[in-house]
C-alpha cells in the first residue's frame, strides 16, 4: 500500500467528516456530531483557521486524518493539540496511524511548538502503550471537564436571577 | 472586598506570571515554568494572540486570573479551553474563582462557543464538586497525554534513522 500524507484541502472535508462520524458511531455516539461539511470548510479555511488537518491518501481513498490546532501552556508556551487521529476501519494495522502521528510531531518540531497534547480513552491500552513507546506521558491524575452550550446558558441564567 | 473583573493588559503579565509560578510552586514544580513576561506579552498581544486573560482586581492587587483560548471540537465546532484559573492564596474562599469562571462562561456564550473545556486534578474534590454543580461534566475515562519538545526530537531522530 502506498500512502501519501498531505495537508487537507477544503474538498477533503467530506471525507474528513465521514471519518469523524465513523469514530462517533464506533464510540456509540453517532448523533453527537453536530458539525457539517460547510462548517468544517468555514472553520478550517477562513480568515482565522481554527484547525489544520493532515490526511493519509491510499490511492483515491482518504485512509486516515489528523486534526490539530495550537494551544497555550502557561508553563511551556506555544503548544499543539491533536484533537483527532482517525484511521478508516479497513486501513487499521497498516501503519497509517503511526505515519499521521509522526507527521504531526514533525510539524510541531519544525514550527517550534514546545509540546503536543491529546486525550485517549483509558481502556485503549494499545494506543496508550504506543504513545508511551514514543516518549509521551499519559497522566492518570488529570480529569477532563467540559460544559456545553445548553449547560452554560442555564448556569448564566441562574447567576443572573 | 470590591472585585473588578476586566481583560488583562500587557502590563498585567508580570502579575499573571506571578500567579502561574505560585500555582507551580504549590504543585511542587516551581522550575517547570519556562515562559517569561516578554513571551506572555508577545504570545498574548501579537498579531495572532495565542490566548486571552481575564484578571480579578481587588484594589491595586491582581487577586486572580483566567487564561483561555479557542479549541475545536470535531463534534460541536468552535469551543474554548480554560487553561488556568488561579486565585492568589490570600484571596481564596472569597468568590474570586467563581467570578472568573462565570466571566469565562459568559464570554463563551456571548461569542457563540459551543463548549468550554478544562482539566482538573482528580484529588481536587472541592473544585470537581463545584464544576459539577454548575452543569459541567467531569470525565473519568479520558487520559491526558503529552509529549514535550525533547521527546519529540528524540522520536523524530529514531524514525529517521
Amino acid at each position: 500500500m502506498t500512502l501519501k500524507l498531505r495537508e487537507a484541502k477544503p474538498s477533503d472535508m467530506e471525507s474528513v467528516l465521514g471519518l469523524i462520524k465513523e469514530l462517533a458511531t464506533f464510540e456509540k455516539e453517532p448523533d453527537a456530531v453536530k458539525v457539517s461539511v460547510d462548517e468544517l470548510i468555514n472553520h478550517g479555511y477562513g480568515k482565522d483557521p481554527a484547525f489544520k488537518v493532515f490526511v493519509a491518501e491510499a490511492g483515491e481513498i482518504i485512509a486516515g486524518m489528523a486534526l490539530f490546532y495550537p494551544r497555550y501552556s502557561t508553563w511551556k508556551g506555544l503548544s499543539l493539540h491533536l484533537e483527532d487521529l482517525i484511521v478508516k476501519e479497513d486501513f487499521r494495522g497498516k501503519g497509517v496511524g503511526t505515519a499521521l502521528y509522526t507527521k504531526v510531531l514533525k510539524y510541531a518540531f519544525d514550527h517550534n511548538f514546545k509540546r503536543v497534547a491529546w486525550e485517549v480513552l483509558d481502556w485503549n491500552e494499545v494506543a496508550i502503550n504506543f504513545y508511551i513507546s514514543t516518549g509521551a506521558k499519559v497522566f492518570s491524575n488529570w480529569r477532563v471537564a467540559q460544559i456545553d452550550e445548553e449547560a452554560i446558558e442555564k448556569f448564566i441564567e441562574n447567576v443572573n436571577s
